[in-house]
This record gives C-alpha cells, sequence and structure tokens, in this order.
C-alpha cells in the first residue's frame, strides 16, 4: 500500500532546508485537511497558513527556537474552536442544507444530536472534543504530505498561551493546538534523517480479542 | 493526489453489509495505524481488535445499537492510556535503545524530556493528550482503510465508561477513545451513501496570514 511506503519515508524532521514547497502541493495538502472526517462533520478548527518572516520572529520565541519555525516553507498551526456556539452549529447547518439541496428545518433533529452532544461537555471537555476532531485532520495532513514527499514536523513543543497571544486567536474563539511546519529536509544537518523509526512492535500495539 | 481521491471516495458509513475484509488488508490498516506520528513517538495508546460475535453483543448496548457493530467485519477500538508512566516511558526508551542500537543511558535527555512534558500535566490533561496522540493514528487509519477501498466509520458515540467495562479497559490503564468499524458500506440501506459530502469551504477553514 502506497500510503505504507509513503510513512515509512516520512519522520519528524527536525531541519529544514529553506526551500519553498510549490502552492500547489501546498493546495493538495490543505485540500486533504478540509477532507477529514470529523464528529458529526463540523470541523471545529481552523488551520492559519504563516509564510511571513515577520510572524516567524513573533512564532519562534514562543515555539522554543525550533530551527523549523524559519526553516520550513510554510507553517500550518492548527487551531481549535474554544466553544462550541449555536450560531456556529447553525451555520454548519445552513452548509449542509445548501449542499445537498434540502431545507434547513429538515435538519432539526441533525442540529438537536450535534447541541445535545456538545451541552454534555463541560467547557474543558469542549475545547479537548474539538482538539481531538482537529488531530484526526492533522494526521490525514501529515500524510498527505508525506504522498508528495514534503516533509513535515508535528510540533506540540511550544507556549500555547503565548502562540495564542502572537497569533491573536483568544478573540477568534480558537486555540493552537499543533504546527505542522512544512518543507524539505536538510539531511545534513538532522541527525535525525537517516536514524531507524521506531515504532512499537504489532503484537504490542494491537490487542486481539478472542 | 491519490489520498485526496480516497477522501472523496469515503464517508461514514452507518451501514454495511457484513462482508468480510480480507485479513491481508486489516493488517495493512493496522500497520498504517503502527507508523503514525505521536508526540515523542510514544505512541500512549492501544488498538483492540475485534471479531468475536459475543463481544459484539456486549458492545451494541454501549454503543447505542448503532447498527455498523454487528455489520462491520472488524471493530478496531482505540484506547488511550490513562496516565503515563516512569515504566511506560522506559519501555520505550529500551525499544529505542535497541533498534537504533544505541545504549540506553545515552536516552537519559530524552526521557527527562518526556518525563518533564508529562509532569507538567494534570492527570486529566495526560489522559487527554494521550487520546490526542490516539487521534493521529485515527486519522491515518481512515485515510489507509479508503486507499485500500475498505469502508470505516469515525464512531465517538457511545457510552465511554460502559465500552471501558465491557473491554476491562480500566484494570489495563485504558480508556476508549473512539471506534472504528471496517467493512464494505450497504448502499441500499444507507440513506448517506449517495448524500453529497459537506465541508467548511477552503476560503473559511483555512486562514491565510499575510
Amino acid at each position: 500500500m502506497s500510503l505504507i511506503e509513503d510513512l515509512n519515508w516520512r519522520y519528524a524532521t527536525k531541519r529544514m532546508n529553506g526551500q519553498k514547497v510549490p502552492q500547489e502541493k501546498i493546495d493538495q495538502i490543505l485540500e486533504a485537511i478540509r477532507l477529514a472526517p470529523t464528529s458529526f462533520g463540523l470541523q471545529p478548527f481552523s488551520v492559519l497558513v504563516i509564510e511571513n518572516e515577520d510572524l516567524r520572529k513573533k512564532i519562534q520565541p514562543v515555539a522554543y527556537n525550533q530551527p523549523q519555525i524559519f526553516e520550513a516553507s510554510h507553517l500550518l498551526v492548527f487551531a481549535a474552536w474554544t466553544d462550541v456556539t449555536e450560531q456556529q452549529i447553525d451555520a454548519y447547518m445552513a452548509g449542509v442544507a445548501k449542499e445537498r439541496g434540502i431545507d434547513v428545518a429538515n435538519l432539526a433533529g441533525f442540529k438537536g444530536a450535534i447541541a445535545g452532544a456538545v451541552e454534555r461537555l463541560t467547557p474543558e471537555q469542549r475545547s479537548n472534543w474539538a482538539a481531538k476532531q482537529a488531530y484526526i485532520a492533522f494526521g490525514i495532513g501529515l500524510a498527505a504530505a508525506a504522498e508528495l514527499k514534503v516533509d513535515a514536523t508535528p510540533m506540540e513543543g511550544f507556549d500555547a498561551v503565548g502562540l495564542d497571544d502572537v497569533l491573536g486567536l483568544k478573540t477568534k474563539g480558537l486555540h493552537a493546538v499543533t504546527i505542522m511546519p512544512l518543507g524539505y529536509r536538510d539531511e545534513a544537518n538532522d541527525q535525525l534523517a537517516q536514524a531507524k523509526k521506531v515504532r512499537r512492535p504489532t503484537e504490542e500495539l494491537f490487542i486481539e480479542m478472542a
């Protein structure tokens, strides 16, 4: 399966060479992220696409000076909804009604199911639930990058409050959960470029229930 | 890009036809899940692989009687670590040392980084952090299934405490976070089989930071 080859090719690239990823490839990675499934199809997150050098300068200290912040071609910041509002659910219902050519009134049950699920969660749980949906899309984005032979680094190591502040996310009802730098590996300077991939053995990670 | 075609082909299959997925395809989906990246490479979760009919009978009521529980070929239950112990980190360090042919003593800094990151989290945050890593693998597993033209349903709608109880997860230090039924769509009976896919528009989901 080509995905397995792609996953074996990729690794968490620590050093990149600054080369630009063509816009066409960026667009394909974003499209895969957009198509990722999420709970109820709600997609409770945004993805910030960053190339700007001045903005990278502000991000670097809150991302603990990791070199990919500058060496990457683009940074994708996955930012989950902090809450789920009725307005947001209504906007989604309007989208479903439009795309499927149905009356929004016929979606009352669907709307109620989403609102009910959200209501049962505490504010912290809502924020986490939204973040988990972003992680599904994050996983699919990593697979998309690997298929295109674009390197990517899953990056959780940053000052989340600081990054929210730099990007003005709080007022947008968002909070940063992960960063995906996209670019090309600098094999000469990345000590992990040739390191053997380590994963838990199949018989340990999977539990066959007889 | 073939992943985009695969993602457009897939949908959250609500009705499956009971047909068995060949073991070879199951193995490839599991391998993709195993290769998924996670924070520090720790893979803080297990995946339970379920075919057994008696076990499905016990799962069905805690999964709100969703038909895929019986109509799927296999159920994959993603179960995240409830805590991260020093023993688990040591086991990972031993794996890294063995695979890369290095002395475990040389990994003290890496071990300290993981332990430090974990220590800064509350118990609830640890459990959520582990769950998020499982969601990356969940996303990649969905992409793998789609590449093989195997249908899959991301399923969060279940009584989590009840499912943990049925599967004896608590004593294993695990908690169920998602279910991925794998099988084949029953197009005649699944009203969503022909429904247009709805996703937020590109210009809304992505924020280009100039």
